[in-house]
């Protein structure tokens, strides 16, 4: 079973704001994207680690830094400080994972998000909000972006005539729309279980059971907080966020209740199945016992009656001696009698309905 | 088992604001209904999808414009630009089922319900409510506004003297209305279930007790959002809707709760069911176990006296072994012994209220 | 089993505000009294229906309009005419059960209160207060009201000398008391069940608890929605309540917290019944078990080994065939050895305290 | 077991303010003392009841007049009526037991707290605050208050040269510090259970731990209130209460926060007892049916082969009729392979770990 | 199992501020530590008990007390004499443990935190800091503050160059950041009890799951209140902390949350873990059961069927008494009619799958 993967904290008595790559970033190759866009154009260029120092904020239009890979902190302290980003802020970027939130700082905002898309593990996508310039850090190559590079380079929509705060809630918006597929399978998942514990209530089941609760538990700890920060970016005023881009993150905020509402309701039938294993189970167990049960009451008499003229009593010594014995119809009229007693009792069980 | 429908997300990456229509709305017919109407008098007509961009706000009165089927996006936008509702909003419409919801925007205001209309399946209604505006959208023909549009076209009630912001409030007062009757269905079955489950509580039982609490739960994902919408339209002042008209929203808002307190204690009842369920399964098991313990128990001793008097110990090696076996009335003396020690335990676990 | 009294809702489609009568209330006399007090005086007489039209707010004192049996709507409405109550409010007063609540509307005030008054089922009693009116509709004739009516015929206490809200107040406390005596008897039960369950775990009992349950939570849904009312009623400002009258409100609240505090108490203590009722089943079933084991592990060795010494091995045939069958002292040395197992095990269980 | 003690209510229909002393308070002797001080000097005596009318507000310092016993309402109408408290005020006190709480009134204050010190059983004590007055109530004589007349006789602390705030502050603290012991006893009794619970699990474990958390709700529901009550009286400003007592409040408030925790981890591991105990019956039960089936299912196939070899067929009629039973080493041969089957089903089940 | 432990109270009556040594920490060695520092310099020195009234506010820079031990109550008066804390504070440092809080007085703010540390026990910790000064007070010697003072000692970071607020965000930060091994630890003791629990369930384990749920108990005790207060310090506007050290107190107030999703997860995974050890256990019973009633029931009819045949009916008193025991192939036939029986059954309940 996955273990649920837990803050790498740093060893307890780092100074704040140190900046070390996580242990787990080792080895991730780094790439850095910068897309300079306005509405009449989009440039795009891959930014080697040398030319980093040289970033600044365009004089118009939006610029966007869009980071893969965590291995390189020098790169994150390069890009902080080109822009002045907070170091607690940086910090959090690279101590991977930090549960969903928003943070504003004088000049800037920090979003921290938790995707995730099935199969891959989850991964954190930190945001950074600044004057006209977006930064993503995202753990591993590989994302859900694509949609928003093809939108900007071929000037789809309204991307481009747009801001810095739109494409920050064009990115948000595709990590959450990921999780849609991810729960439908949980779903999916879900349903499927339910008919397999009745069939087979076997102590699998129960296994299967809990790795998809543990599942569900991990998405609701990624969407939960996220849905609690987009609230709070609704609510507090900040100039990097005009009002018209805040219906488009209310309808961000609407799809984590959706998020919300789908998880909860499946956590619910999960919990459901431990209950209806549980009856399965018991269920399963009685039919067995029901048929010992019948077999041990009709055959327990029996076999009494059979041990009764098993006995030796001396049929010689007196009449009063098991006369039975040596009646002629003895043993026909005794195996009628016994095929009664089974008769009557198994007429008794089934009018009883235990059979 | 019916599925719970789930939401049938645009594909991840799909630009905001998209219109396209539902897979599972292909097919459906599409009607477009105007009503323009003031105290004086009702007009009625089909729209034809080809007089859709000539529709204008009236000058005076209120235009309600009704429509049928969400087959057709382009009738949802050619609608939407007229009127000048927002991108995102227009995709709630046809995105189905969203969360029942109210949402400002500068010009307008949405308010999205669910219609759970036993037998019918779920069904998404939005309302749009502009200046002198109303329009509304329905997943399918059929629907629980004939009342309304009665009244109109007779001039029943106040409705034709009032405002759009009134016709909103009927048409939804309509939707919320259409779950009482379900709801006492739903509450006719858990008491019933109550009934059956302690007289047969078979496996079916378990299942059709579960195939409840789901009904239930889709009743509560109705209804609990649509209660926190309409509180948030009382609180929040709008020009849309007049103080006059708050107070019917008031009312509206009530029924929210009552069906609440209805749905909550009907989940409460069938979560009291599973216990009895239990309880009533392992009392006819403990019934069942009586009877076998009982016979046990009287027939294991029996058994084995019988079992010793069919030994075979020589009666001729010495007069120790077995003379019961040659007395005169050792036979019937056993059989009397045998049932003393039988009628004693009766006694017993008569007195114990065993049997 | 009483079923759970559920609101009889208008058919769906019914314009808002429609009074009618409701099925149950069908055959009920209608009574109405009107009391006109000061300070100094109490005129006290029956209105007749002809005359409820020439109803009139008084100069000064106070006016009580008190009415009994819902069957009439008309009596509603002209009431309703003549002091200027919202219809909507009106049909809450006919379309009875309704969620106790506190509404306001411009001129007036309506509250709604249920009372349960042991052995009396659960009635609605609403209450309109105006300027220098109060106006109460009950279900039946019969109430809790006669102290109320006692105290301004003889001019007893304050209650002649302060305004109609005092008049609401001591109305509305006295609904509240009558909860009191109801709730003492269900405690009572309560505790009686709690000796019952551990001496006699039938699932009669089952059923009674269950039945203690459901009427905890109709005497639930009565107190603790008064409770918010009441609540709503001190905070928010209304010039028909006086300042110097809330701190009576106020205890009226505090009543219905300890109701709320009773209730509780004894819906933990009948959801704890449940445990006990299946712990001490299983108790006693265990015990049952018990018996059969002890028997059945006693008996079972011993039924073998008079099996073997029933075995027809043939003794002449070889010396090694069963000798013991031919020694002297055979049986009587196995029937020791037998008991002496039989012993063995018996004060191994002992000493283990199975038995 | 010991009933809740529940409030008892009025005859529903009483007249608010009726000053009638509880029935169970008759007889209680009823003694009043006066403390008069200030920064000083302390002067102290005994008030009989024809000189309760003569008491007044002290020009300066403090008054604390400190009753004891309920029984005579004339008592505590006098004192109402000097020193001005509202009759509603008066009536909690002498109808008990009131939820604890604190309510303003224009002049004054009232605090109602519930002591309970083991072993003697509850009590509520009624603290009024007025002018340079505190007025103490007490069901019972016999009270935790003598720390504080000690240090007010003796001029310890400051307590004499501050208000009448901080006198009440000085008394509520004695109220809540008892409740310490009471709680640390209680604790000591859950973790005494939890060893005991596994020891022995007879029923009689279940009906003490049944006590203890009846206990524990009981002091719940004296602290949880209390808390309450505190919390409003530092959020809330008053006249009555200067800002330097307020820190002395919040004391206070810290310690039913702490009390809080104490009842809410004991009552946490008071639930858990039910499952231990529930566990420890069926580990018990476990074991027993685990001999039986052990017993049973080695001499079951036993028991059947010499059954086989008990069988009458005649050996003479043919060679093919039990040859066995005339073979020279038959007898021991059988024996052996009996013991081999009963040996090899023993190895099984030690294997599986069932015995 | 070790004892929660619990608040040693004061003796109920203490006079509030009373400055008593905790009946534990009698004995342990105190130690007193002053930490000068600005910028550009830090001294560090041992305070003996002589000097401590010389202590005084430095002019400059930041002054910190380092208190290790409490057993002496007269360190903490002098120390508070000379800083001007109130005595209550005071009194919440010696009487140990209090729950974590934040206490805003006038001219000082009082922070107390739980400190756990695996393998010590829990140890309380406390902080005050008013201007230019931050005393911090241990109950034994040991923490895990040496980083802050290596930091000091050797001017990393900007620890130096910033205030007081500062140093105690410093401090808090170390306090929190501990918990993280401790709470890893308690992780992979429940992972590992996951799989112990599905192998051998036995009573051992349930007594180890108690005792890990009580572990995480008193971790979610010292993490949640230090949640609140810290939420607190950041919503509070405060002279003694500066907007920019607030940012600092948010990323500590995050750690909280994430301890608080890892307490929350663990406990809700051991939670878990109660019902797959019911689980577990019951499957156990069930597979013995099973192979009882397997054996049992095949048995059953076959020793009936031995039994009929070991009756001793008189063969030659008639031809109808038992011919079958005269047959030739009588025996034979016999046994592969019984060896028919077992089989049918063995196919039988494989095919119900039950073996």
């Amino acid at each position: 079973m996955a273990r649920i993967r837990r803050k790498r904290y740093h060893p307890p008595g780092t100074q704040p704001g140190t900046l070390v790559a996580h242990a787990e970033a080792q080895g991730t190759p780094v790439r850095v994207r910068a897309f300079r866009y306005d509405a009449g154009r989009c440039e795009e260029r891959d930014v080697p680690a040398a030319e980093l120092p040289s970033l600044s904020t365009p004089e118009s239009g939006v610029l966007w830094i869009d980071v893969e890979g965590l291995s390189d902190p020098a790169v994150v302290r390069v890009i902080g400080e080109r822009f002045g980003f907070h170091t607690l802020a940086l910090e959090d970027v690279l101590n991977v994972p930090q549960r969903p939130k928003v943070e504003w700082y004088d000049e800037h905002l920090l979003v921290v998000l938790r995707e995730i898309r099935h199969p891959e593990p989850a991964e954190q996508v930190s945001f950074f909000l600044g004057d006209r310039v977006v930064v993503s850090f995202q753990e591993r190559p590989g994302d859900c972006f694509d949609p928003v590079r093809d939108r900007l380079r071929m000037g789809k929509g309204r991307i481009r005539s747009e801001g810095a705060d739109f494409l920050l809630y064009a990115l948000c918006d595709l990590v959450l729309d990921a999780f849609f597929p991810t729960l439908e399978r949980l779903g999916d998942e879900v349903e499927e279980m339910e008919e397999r514990v009745l069939v087979s209530p076997v102590p699998e089941s129960f296994l299967a059971i809990r790795r998809l609760k543990r599942k569900l538990l991990e998405v609701r700890h990624a969407v939960w907080p996220a849905r609690d920060a987009l609230n709070l970016l609704l609510i507090e005023e900040h100039a990097l966020i005009r009002p018209g881009t805040k219906v488009f993150f209310r309808d961000c905020y609407d799809h984590t209740i959706q998020l919300m509402d789908m998880v909860e309701t499946f956590r619910e039938m999960a919990s459901g199945l431990v209950d209806e294993y549980m009856s399965a189970v018991s269920n399963r167990m009685n039919e067995i016992m029901k048929v010992l049960t019948v077999m041990a009451t009709i055959f327990i008499p029996l076999t009494f009656i059979a041990g009764v003229y098993g006995m030796n009593f001396d049929t010689k010594a007196s009449p009063y001696n098991m006369p039975e014995l040596t009646w002629a119809y003895g043993y026909p009229a005794l195996m009628l009698f016994m095929a009664a007693v089974a008769g009557g009792m198994l007429y008794y069980f089934r009018r009883k309905r235990w059979i």
